[in-house]
């Protein structure tokens, strides 16, 4: 450690002497190249708005619930660190305090991608020259307030200083889209939404009934009948092309995918609306259901062209008494086993071959890559494989995935890397990561013979913007 | 990229600059040993008649569904690749074309062990001097269709000049072996038949009846009992041990080896042989016979000693619509997982202790090598673990294999390499491979002192010839 | 290989030339920290009584089931080397005769931990000048006996010079814990009970009846009761607290804790009682009475603070001939599959937030390190990823350890290496080597600038010392 707090440029580059100044030499010839951020979940209304983010806690701590769960698992509160009911107790209002618990706290994001991200960010963004800790974390605090008032720190600034090419956001199927409307006008093709009806094809979630309404609202068209739910689904997905949409999102906990015959699915769908909040349907039922409606959405995407991107596999809000304080999806995520191999088969049967559609699936559960998903992708031309996601989306386990796909999906049907954060400032940290580590896995085949150094600076490149650039394009 | 295409002498051993001169020495001092291949797809016609091989496209391409596989994920027709009817609509005539299509897509390769293989293949068997595109195609064409009329690029030619020592078939059950027993006068105990019994073993499979039928024909005996079938394999199994035979190999969707009741086998025997094409068996009532059916098989390797190779765990044709177009493993197989903790359990309970009986267990799952298959190899006499098979045979597939089971198993518990290809000419670049492979992970256990180099370079040619030579010799 | 048999000083470091030299620095710093070894399976009357350990064999060889299983796996017969009933055929009672088999069998152990433990202990402990072989069997045999003639390799006396701060031993819950209480008078605080109860919780083994006799002995509290029952388990908690006790030791096949209601599991413990030797229930039943238990067990240790370690997931006896010859613990444990984001919740939802609680859970199953156990306890305050047991306490299987949970659970959430093992003389190899791939795993993070040297060494004393320290603190 050095007095002045800097980043080394060869970081996150494999160690070895032989190995690192091919891996610097491909790491240079992608670096430069414009970010293509299509699964974010960065709101709107930052870019539509352009105010300035409100402090750095707000910024940086708050909403990032990486950062978040790692503080909590070292004995901090929820509401400490200003998450939860404003009026709840223990909420901490000072966002000076919630920096300072981050600070004190810098310990243990030691190894995780939080501390390198975070690095990054603080260093290469706000030109922070300390190592927090809680001596420090005034100083920290202060110099990103003094940044955070500076116009050069609007959103859309930093859009640009970060070599945004384009960005996606994540709506609600009854989105408005009134923001992405005024973005296609003001910064035309560069903030696109994304189509996420999760919590319409989940019968079982208390505020199903609501959604529905929100989704006739948003469709002018009833949903009250099986046909009117489609009818109104296919609208909205109309509503998101016509807005720049290029590709929809979903997660489920299971990747089953196998469709039901029509008349079971309107059985269901009406058995569901007749029970008072969903309860008229078992999770059995649910179930199955909402494998059916994937299904649906895998045929919509075959016909308007918009990639379906899936990422299946997650336990939401495992603790419950924690979810129903704080809301939804602060109650713990947690990764279970997940199944492809099965699960896909009736869509890529019905539409693996097809030239209109394109899936790109995710996982968290890291065993499928080399099972299950490396192999779907290397027969399928409709499977894209998607880049390692949340968990995995951090140094070692980008290394792991490579290792696992690569030697039976290739590198070209892969997505390329994919970020998936709420974290602003975080998706140049995390795409100059994702360079790297994948400028060492081509230094070490290059190393070892297997691939030629005009071949790794080619694929690199592919990997960084060519890929993610053709794995969305319209269908 | 230099101008001529060479193979560098270091290939695929590790990069870093301790390790790699420990990897060499070890390398160099087994990469001329003689190759045992005994789970092998050539057909026996080949060295049978040893006629010259017809074409670049038909040697390399067309039957290598590694190959083709990687080429219709980008987008290629089956047909266009010559796979399929030839009757069928757009499917190519003419292997240049085929080639082409092949060489225009080297790119896809890159980083998976087709590149690998077809690499050493180019250059090493057919002098090829430069790399693969839509540029080179003829030129690279032209090359390998010279090399192919020259009487040293014959079958047994081949067969020499690779160093193969004994090469395994594969073999169905009702095989009359003919052209084994021209092969024992001609090249005694050069080319093996291996029995394979899959498609007698599971009744709902459209073909069992007809399958049953040639089992009669060959054996003699009438197989429209269950004692008849078992009988008529019985039978099998000593023509096959009369025509050098060494093993039989197994493919299940499930590792599982429970035996029923006599009666109840049977009578699942008798309803299947009744219903029309074995409708008359449910798909839970088929898994139960064929699980029992590999208890069987075990029992009678225990009398015969004829080794089990078992690797379960792949669904097979994936796309029911390919399959049917492009006939039986055209409809991409997919790994799905595997239990062999409880699945094995039977067949080990009853013959895991027993000297006369060995099986050598594959997976695809890779889940199971540091769970399951180790523990079991590490302690039932019985069991070797096989080597990194299909998918996973490939470099850093085989490296996590070693990391992965060797702490549990030991050495002395592997099989050694063996390949399993249909791709004749990949057998020296696969065995030269993993030699490499191997080489790499034991000169990093000696740079790590774990292991002194005379150990490693006796455990290198263990695993390179003495182990496969062992574990089928026969029982 | 040189003449006279030494340990490299830096065996198990990184062996490229840039890491390696961070590694070493990091080692040095921890090497001589104190050992803290709270699960252990040492008798607790080695330490109590002082004798002298009776001959090589039967302190290296005999008791080791690492190495039995070794040999058996490549010939071997358990009553060769010492295991079984002495009065059994082909029992050895020579106890040469034994360490010449294990000798000759050294081959076998390449590449595994038993090798690595093993040669540390000869050449560190017992200052043994040449390899294992046939040939040096009586040498070396000849050597450690001359050693433990003499008191310094007394069981005491070993104790400090290993450098053991603190030594759990394992108890059943009907211990009377005699021996510890003398041990509190003579050697205060440094030999501790754990509370293992699991043959308890397990109505359907044989001598589940037997062991409530003995609980309600130990306890003096009828146990032919559910409410009993309960009771006595109470009690012998609270004499194990008395004792010095800070931990419980649990080992299921299953991770499920699912509470059943009060009536259900008084239903199923009255209908168990009533059965011949258990007969009463079934292995369903069985398996839902054992997951209400472990809750049970939960809600105890947040009541009294004894530390819950939890590692499911083994399936005992696979073979079911060999356990019923050579007795409990011989028959072969093979690990399965383990779920545990499902299996704790209902601990985690009940007690994950408790300050009063703290679960340490272990897997074989490696799956689960990425995908269940780091987010869960990169986020549940009161879980603690354990160290890699078992067959994972192995120098490969520790750096996929580091490598697949740091990133999400990061350091602090973990317990720090923790041993498990029965074979006493292993215990400061195993610290030691955990040391070495921890400094191994840190270097490398240090060498690609993720972490600061400071950092590194401070985290490695965290993992060798602090955090076990930390873990197992009375709550």
């Amino acid at each position: 450690m050095t007095d002045t707090w800097t980043l080394h440029p060869d970081r996150a580059l494999p160690a070895d002497s032989v190995t690192r100044p091919i891996a610097r030499e491909i790491y240079l010839a992608v670096r430069d190249l414009p970010i293509v951020s299509m699964h974010g979940h960065v709101d709107v209304a930052a870019f539509a708005d352009d105010e300035p983010f409100p402090d750095p806690a707000q910024l940086l701590v708050v909403p990032d619930h990486y950062l978040t769960r790692m503080l909590v698992s070292q004995g901090a509160k929820l509401p400490e660190l200003g998450v939860g009911p404003a009026n709840g107790p223990g909420f901490e209002r000072d966002p000076r305090e919630i920096f300072r618990r981050f600070c004190a706290g810098w310990k243990h994001f030691r190894g995780t991608p939080t501390r390198y991200w975070m690095e990054h960010e603080l260093v290469e963004i706000f030109g922070v020259t300390v190592r927090p800790s809680a001596d420090t974390a005034d100083q920290v605090y202060d110099q990103i307030a003094e940044c955070l008032a500076d116009p050069a720190f609007r959103p859309r600034a930093l859009l640009d200083r970060f070599g945004i090419e384009t960005i996606g956001t994540t709506d609600p199927a009854w989105s408005t889209l009134d923001a992405h409307a005024r973005l296609a006008a003001e910064l035309p093709g560069r903030v696109l939404p994304t189509f996420r009806p999760d919590p319409l094809l989940h019968p079982a979630r208390p505020s199903w009934r609501e959604d529905l309404e929100r989704l006739a609202t948003a469709s002018g068209i009833a949903t009250d009948t099986y046909a009117g739910y489609l009818a109104a689904l296919r609208d909205r997905r109309a509503a998101f092309v016509a807005a720049g949409g290029l590709a929809t999102d979903h997660g489920h906990l299971s990747a089953d995918t196998t469709p039901l015959p029509d008349d079971a699915a309107r059985t269901l769908f009406e058995k569901a609306l007749r029970g008072a909040d969903g309860s008229g349907i078992s999770m059995a039922e649910e179930a199955a259901f909402s494998a059916h409606m994937l299904f649906q959405m895998a045929a919509m995407s075959a016909e308007d062209g918009l990639v379906m991107q899936f990422h299946p596999g997650v336990l939401r809000d495992h603790d419950p008494a924690v979810a129903a304080t704080f809301g939804p999806d602060k109650g713990y995520d947690i990764p279970v086993v997940t199944e492809f191999a099965h699960g896909l088969r009736p869509v890529l049967e019905a539409f693996g071959n097809s030239e209109s559609f394109r899936m790109i699936a995710f996982t968290v559960d890291e065993d499928v890559y080399s099972r299950e998903l490396a192999p779907l992708a290397g027969v399928y031309p409709a499977l894209r494989l998607g880049a390692p996601w949340w968990f995995l989306d951090a140094p070692d386990a980008m290394r792991r995935f490579r290792e696992a796909a690569t030697e039976t999906a290739g590198f070209s049907n892969m997505s390329g890397f994919v970020d998936d954060t709420r974290a602003f400032c975080s998706i140049p940290a995390r795409h100059d990561l994702a360079r790297r580590v994948d400028a060492g896995y081509l230094a070490r085949l290059v190393a070892e013979h297997r691939l030629d150094l005009d071949e790794a600076v080619d694929t690199a490149a592919d990997l960084a913007y060519h890929l993610p650039k053709a794995a969305y394009a319209a269908r």
